[in-house]
């Protein structure tokens, strides 16, 4: 393979489709969370402050790009996006609390709960949750209760107890504690590789893709999580806290049990190219359709943000 | 009207209706909250420390009475009742964190939070809403994926911001400020009743019911919701500690806006007998076999715990 790019999407196209999922997913964003009237204002302020801050969008890009290679209307696929970035904005609201990670810097921002106060913060983080269910469901993401409900069973399965909040229940549980190598692959695929998993299956619902065509996705999904959990690792601990909106160096502060802890920067880095590799050649039955999310596998591993 | 009994359901058909919905619930819970192996069991366990710790199960057998109004079969009837139970639950563990009402005792036990820790509280909560959800779309729950995509819709309008999250928040909001009389009606609508009112539908849903029957129960489940909660803040106000299993006075002592606290308890009282009087004449159209469901609206005013 060719040595990634050193940061940045350097692939024109990849670049192209990553602003334009970014976009898409902000402006039905913006619109999936219009305010109210009234006291409860403050709450939908908080939900907005967490959810509408930018980022990456992987998640949502994911989605776009996944329900593209099955000609799923993009504004339908913006909603399952916008819902899968609410899930993901409660968890980080949630992770960031003090009884939790006690973070007081999200996206370069104060967290939410340092921007209004913690109550609020957990209610936020609630209401994100319940509104993505409630985006899933609803008939104008899809006119096939099938989808809308295959749909709500697979981000449930990816986000609960058995996935990502199981994940963060055993990343809490394992603090300051030596965890085996498969350990932490295991606590990572529930943390943080579930929910991008889903990102990718979501395309495959949306665009009732047959079995074999969900699961090569589900894979590359797999696969790319894994990788980019790794780089996030490799960038916590050799980044600076201006070069990555976060609290650099915090895992280890906090005793997390990393991939790079544990085999070391040199390993771990072999290891994310790896699994972006083998990611992508799940890919192969979509053909050339596919190739956004081919160079996006290689570009979690060599961003630098 | 006969005067309500003054303790317990005097109903002897009601006495079993309760009874069985409570047993029901039960066993569902336990079965849909199957501890795994491993370091996340513990977040399992607060899950089921949270959910299978008793209590009226009142909207358990709503949904269970609504659903049996459509000859619903009881297996499906009792896994929508506890993910009722499961998304209520959820929101009592959380209302009872240090940040929110900061409440030790709840149902006469330690609150989950002092049980366990703040940390497993919060995703224990977390996870408790995920599930409610999966349960829902789960074709085991009901083979019309339509049915499944309604009743996922219907939980989260009543759940999220523009529902039960909604109306915590303005609860918090308005501590130590005087509220007025429909500012207090609509506080307790959006904090307590939609759930309730949520109970009473699912059965229609579940039941493919015309739209007036679903309406009717959605009307009456609207009214005893509400005049369930003035009860509730009647015993807050009047009780003890012991009857109650949770911390009495404690409304009064936060500066909780209360229809009890505005109204004095005479007129509270007989505002809740009249909405649970109102809340009864709309199963009219169910006749006889919603004997059950009317006997509840006096029990909810009636009750001593």
């Amino acid at each position: 393979m060719t040595p990634p790019a050193a940061d940045g999407a350097s692939d024109p196209a990849l670049a192209a489709a990553l602003a334009s999922a970014q976009a898409r997913v902000e402006s039905a964003l913006e619109t999936l969370l219009v305010m109210p009237e009234g006291p409860e204002a403050r709450l939908f302020e908080a939900m907005r402050y967490a959810t509408l801050g930018g980022g990456k969008r992987l998640r949502a890009f994911l989605v776009m790009e996944s329900a593209s290679l099955f000609g799923v209307s993009e504004t339908c696929a913006a909603r399952v996006a916008a819902a899968v970035e609410m899930l993901h904005a409660y968890s980080l609201v949630h992770d960031d609390l003090p009884a939790m990670d006690d973070d007081d810097l999200r996206r370069g921002r104060p967290s939410t709960h340092r921007a209004f106060d913690e109550a609020t913060a957990i209610l936020a983080g609630d209401a994100l949750q319940t509104r993505a269910f409630e985006i899933l469901a609803d008939p104008d993401t899809h006119s096939d209760p099938q989808a809308r409900a295959d749909l709500v069973l697979a981000l449930a399965h990816a986000a609960g107890a058995r996935g990502m909040v199981g994940g963060q229940m055993i990343d809490m549980a394992a603090e300051g504690k030596d965890l085996t190598e498969p350990e932490v692959v295991r606590l990572q695929a529930l943390k943080t590789g579930r929910l991008i998993q889903f990102s990718t299956e979501a395309g495959a619902i949306l665009g009732r893709a047959p079995h074999a065509q969900r699961l090569a996705l589900a894979w590359y999904g797999r696969d790319v999580g894994a990788a980019f959990q790794i780089a996030d690792d490799l960038l916590d601990a050799l980044g600076t806290t201006e070069e990555t909106g976060k609290t650099a160096g915090k895992d280890e502060a906090a005793g997390k049990a990393t991939l790079v802890a544990i085999l070391g920067p040199e390993r771990a880095r072999a290891q994310a190219l790896l699994l972006a590799e083998q990611g992508a050649t799940h890919l192969d039955i979509f053909g050339e359709r596919a190739a956004n999310l081919r160079a996006l596998a290689r570009f979690v591993v060599a961003r630098r943000s």
